[in-house]
């Protein structure tokens, strides 16, 4: 830039290494050596390189100036599908951490296709990324093709994880504790709750399902679970919540009671059906029509009612996860010691219930 | 892979070209033509490189087969912020068709930050993607940058543009078409609309004005313009939305107007803010409080009253940037003129209008 601040088009537009070698009369070994490490070449030649930069225009290239290195600066993120606020700020969380770490982020998105999210993973290993997280998409994932990236390279799941996959380093929730606790909540301010599933596809929405019948069976109360079948194929989670609870409304079913969804996404499906059925969740004092969630979705303080939920600590989850993969990175912890993180969920308590 | 599904740790793991073309008995060179076109060399030599490669562990190095290529099969896509399903949707519009005509995109998100959005153009041009696809962050922007990134590729913003860059090629939506029939839908309806802005840094919403304003003028209606001002610094659109009508209200105002909102999630506010004061939107047959947004945010359908709007063809945007963007990298279009494209909106009435 000049000082207009407009691109300065006048300076010599320079594409190749050799051509930059020429220009300014440092050998291209030299020069090599230079975008690797400034530190590597003598001072008088770095600051005529330095110089010589100055006067034309080139950028180094991204792949020539890696491709010999141990480390290409890079990691890689599988996550599932785009259009879900969880995944976003998990991204967000993973992207802030690595950049702060010095990474570049590479991101390929799954779009719900387990064929997408094995060519990523292939992608990932041509590119040869200094590691990998992957948010898996569930059952259907291609589990063969990330044993082979685990096997690979620094490799650690995040969010969720398969049972075929016990040994890979994982980081995520503890649905025992958050989905535990807000059973907790619901049971003791009222009627012990019914558990809006999803279909069993997604190991998270499997996990809290498990914790729920744990956390009653604890408590002395009948586990009751609905909503494990889809209703239409490729249903997204809103749309589940509410094709289910319409139905069960329509029966007279459940209109009285508390009712846990398996995320947030659901419970606001849920909440769009009680409000079709004239239903006010969260508006009797003792007794009447509840409804939670799990993750604290950004907007459930904009819903009507507001919703009630136990939020994940999702950020913490993608900076925790980039810590312990760039500490697999540099050898930094036992390659024999497998690593597992689980956090903890923190009760939000809002209008619904 | 072997019959069990299990990675085969059993083959031979080969990391480099040299390695490779000892195990199997093909010069270095001859590979390295294989890799970028199988048709280039012999069929008889392609089918021995073919019999070899099932024989051992090798993934072709991404960046040393595109290296010396004139293409790197790379779009490079800069998106302005993630937790936002219009990004997101306009992102997956992109993959999908850049995947479909076989570039592999990289994404770098700027997370509203000018200097992350500065950074991520820097490193397209060292990677030298084919082709640059850019959703601004705002007038904050370093459009310097951009100008740089696009006098070097071929490059257009998408979604968003500043009134700086007037040539560069856009695609997007047509404001004046998709702001101006909601504004005349509420009109005609009942009540004028108020528009409920957000400060100007974003120029969408600042054309959305303007658009509200023209399409008043022509009805022979006064314009009332409301939120331009931040309530709080960074607040995202629906804590925006939710606070400038919560003022509003608590002072009687604009309790029974129709309120066109700059974005759909400005309108989730505006709906929080009328069910905190007991305003049921949409409710009254004429008359009443009535609240718009637009883009048809995925959330719409399932808000309580769902949200009339005027949907952008998100995907559409997404799916033209990317035709437009090929056409210019495979040189089909005619370099001298602009490719501006505007797609129109569509009404959804729901109930909240």
């Amino acid at each position: 830039m000049d000082e207009t601040g407009q691109p300065q088009s006048d300076k010599r537009r320079i594409d190749t290494m050799e051509e930059l070698s020429v220009a300014i009369g440092v050998s291209r070994p030299t020069l090599s050596r230079y975008f690797q490490d400034p530190s590597s070449v003598r001072s008088s030649t770095s600051e005529k390189i330095r110089r010589g930069l100055e006067q034309v225009e080139y950028v180094p290239n991204f792949f020539a100036t890696r491709m010999n290195r141990k480390s290409t600066g890079m990691i890689g993120v599988i996550i599932p599908y785009l259009n879900d606020l969880f995944f976003t700020r998990l991204l967000e969380g993973i992207e802030i951490a690595a950049m702060q770490a010095g990474f570049t982020v590479i991101t390929q998105c799954s779009h719900s296709d387990p064929a997408i999210e094995a060519r990523a993973a292939e992608t990932f290993m041509s590119m040869s990324v200094d590691g990998a997280l992957v948010a898996p998409l569930g059952n259907h994932s291609d589990f063969a093709v990330q044993e082979r990236l685990n096997a690979r390279l620094p490799f650690m799941l995040v969010d969720s994880r398969p049972s075929t996959m016990p040994s890979v380093d994982f980081v995520g929730s503890d649905h025992m504790q958050s989905t535990g606790i807000i059973t907790e909540y619901l049971s003791r301010v009222g009627d012990p709750p019914v558990f809006l599933a999803m279909p069993r596809v997604n190991f998270n929405a499997l996990e809290r399902e498990r914790a729920y019948i744990a956390k009653m069976q604890e408590l002395g109360h009948e586990p009751t679970i609905i909503g494990t079948e889809a209703l239409h194929p490729a249903s997204h989670f809103e749309a589940h919540g509410s094709a289910v609870l319409d139905r069960c409304f329509s029966q007279g079913q459940f209109t009285d009671r508390s009712i846990l969804c398996a995320n947030d996404r659901v419970a606001i499906g849920a909440l769009h059906a009680a409000a079709k059925h004239g239903l006010d969740p969260g508006r009797a004092r003792r007794g009447g029509l509840r409804i939670a969630g799990h993750d604290d979705y950004p907007l459930c303080p904009f819903t009507t009612p507001t919703l009630t939920t136990v939020a994940q600590d999702v950020e913490a989850i993608g900076r925790v996860a980039v810590q312990r993969l760039v500490e697999k990175i540099r050898g930094e912890n036992n390659a024999q010691s497998q690593v597992v993180q689980l956090l903890d969920g923190v009760l939000k308590l809002r209008e619904s219930a």
